[in-house]
């Protein structure tokens, strides 16, 4: 019987598989998860692919995003997206950042909210909010959420919602559990294709906000046999 | 020599990877079949991802939704789908629900029903039925079948069609035969995407009733064709 | 060192596999090849799924669609297809019969001929015929070419083109040879993605007349480079 | 310890690999690098498909396309591409030469410019010029760069810019390194996925200029990491 912490580092390493072989991360992408025993504390990979984490690549960061163990170790340049929505997110016990390809589009395409249309992104509600980069770091940023500022900015575009794009950049999502961070990233990416591809046939019924959170209570359970099937792909 | 239920249940998980590989289930999505002897009865497997549904995951069940033989059993939360479905329905031996990717776009927009326009989905008809749940569980459900009630307002709605689109949720298909709601589940997606492709291209021409009738007559001696090439596939 | 006839009944069977696994052909469709020694017989295999065909289930056909030297064999119901091109354009050495899911939108968009639009489907030249099944056999079809009649009227559509479209079915194109048949029918695939695409951006530039048979000539020399990538991934 | 030149021809035997594992390449296209001794020199593939060359398979070529050192070899119709880009681009180290599938429609779509939408793409800039080649070749070519003339007025198109579509055709990216070009050509084909579905959804927001100049220079450093992950599919 392991530890918590080590279960933990090994449940986050496999996140980072499944995250992949879903198609929401490729060759970049972070995860992380809030210390079991430390609130403010947070794991996530050193600097490096997705696909190739294991447990060992696991570090321990403060929300500063300091690697408290191994202050020299490469890190990953946004890893502000973690510490600020886990320091402004009470709720929030793990957080995924993405370049997730369907979703990208609603990041971009003025007026077109990305919203829950299928039971399966009940979650999202009526409406994701888009965090525009250029109202807090000018015309001329490369888009990265590269300091403690634009962190904030984000995890304030956030607000209490569970996920929050980043215009001509991916989506940042949330989850009370690494599970249910992983299970929202995943059917964010599926609700966006539904919902692009319905908005190209004509006008669309969206779940009303009292069918997604009804919806999205019921999914709750869900999320286990979800995580086991993609464990298995993984 | 195994005995024609035993059968049933081994072509039952088989019918789950199949409905899995072609991408019609995912981690979610269910399938059941009458049972052969006591057509008040139908087989499905207990509550679990339909990729690792086998044999003895089968259980049998009234068509109240009792799993008559192991009363404890974990079992699916929409099993009512299958129960009044079936139930309803004397020619129905089957039913596939999924949460098809390209047919539910059909089911959320308005004034655009999902159709035959290729001869493989010519069962589908001139129209196919949309479930609005709203209008039997209010403005907040959580879009299941979650009941005896809303199983047999899906059955109405139904009607003596193949295939009932359930809005922002999914679909529901049968078959006189397993292998049959099977075909019909994987080309109810095939022409959902046919169909949107085409529609966005310009106006489109349908099958005709009597070009849907007469084409459904003859794909029907095809099925087994199909089954095979996708078991060797699952 | 096999006679050319056992190549070719090999090649066949390769064909098959090709073009099941670039996505032209699924459990459905079937390839020809006509006759080397005898331009009024030509090979297909018997009523199977493509991918499973092997060099001993090509059965001889005469243009009549006669198994000749093996009357009791379980054919294709559609082999009228092949025998009336084949029987109608010398210049044919193959034909494949698809149902092509890139190719069927354009099947049934009216007023939105396939053509050529990349370099690699210049032979599509600046319009493809759509068999309209309705003109001949009624309003009541099951869309299939089931006889002499329904095969010599799609040849006729076909007129002296490389493909014919056949509406809300599928698409038939024919090579001088096997490898251009199989290579026209995977780029036509391709050229209708990029098309469908292409059109959904805003108004586009085809290619001429005479860049097509420009560019249709030079292909055909790289014909056997495509053949065997496809043949290593068969 | 193998020479530079060694190594250079085993990677770009793995860049072709690679451009075919991402979906840049086909059965057709190649991928060059300029010689790391001479710069008037370049090493590409014998003619062949992209996913057999093997480093034997690497010819060393001088600007004007002959192969120095195997006079008799067999060699790409289109090598005046890759020697008239890198004569006329002293920056440029190797050139990608595709049919890059989303990538076409932009290239045939008038008044679309394929533009950086996502920051992965952020080195495309504000818009990327197309080659047409009836202005230089007139009315009937076969859309292919077969000699000098052809190379030269593409090279004048491209520019000072990183990608030139070519109508009807394809396009040609080049990088400062081998692994630049790759990681452009993989991520001109995302960024043209991503801006065709956003173009469908509504009014898009582009990069600005300083967006896309930041950006680029930040992805710049990470070019490693996705070499790596795709090294390890290919």
């Amino acid at each position: 019987m392991s530890d918590p912490l080590t279960q933990l580092r090994e449940e986050l390493a496999l996140a980072n598989r499944i995250l992949v072989r879903q198609g929401v991360l490729d060759a970049f992408g972070h995860v992380s998860v809030r210390h079991p025993q430390r609130p403010d504390r947070f794991l996530l990979a050193r600097n490096m692919a997705p696909a190739s984490v294991t447990p060992s690549d696991v570090l321990e960061f403060d929300l500063d995003g300091n690697a408290v163990a191994e202050p020299g170790a490469k890190v990953y340049l946004e890893r502000f997206i973690h510490g600020e929505v886990l320091r402004s997110r009470q709720d929030a016990g793990a957080v995924v950042h993405s370049h997730s390809p369907s979703v990208i589009p609603f990041s971009v395409a003025r007026g077109v909210p990305l919203r829950a249309v299928s039971h399966m992104g009940s979650f999202l509600g009526e409406s994701t909010p888009v965090f525009e980069i250029r109202a807090v770091a000018g015309e001329s940023s490369d888009l990265l959420i590269r300091d403690h500022a634009l962190g904030r900015a984000l995890a304030r575009t956030l607000g209490a919602g569970p996920a929050v794009l980043m215009r001509g950049h991916g989506v940042t999502v949330l989850g009370a559990t690494l599970r249910e961070a992983v299970f929202r990233a995943v059917y964010t990416e599926f609700n966006a294709r539904i919902q692009a591809e319905a908005l190209k046939l004509g006008p669309v019924t969206f779940l009303t906000a009292g069918e997604a959170v009804a919806s999205a209570a019921s999914n709750a359970s869900q999320i286990d046999r979800a995580w086991n099937v993609w464990k298995a792909q993984a």
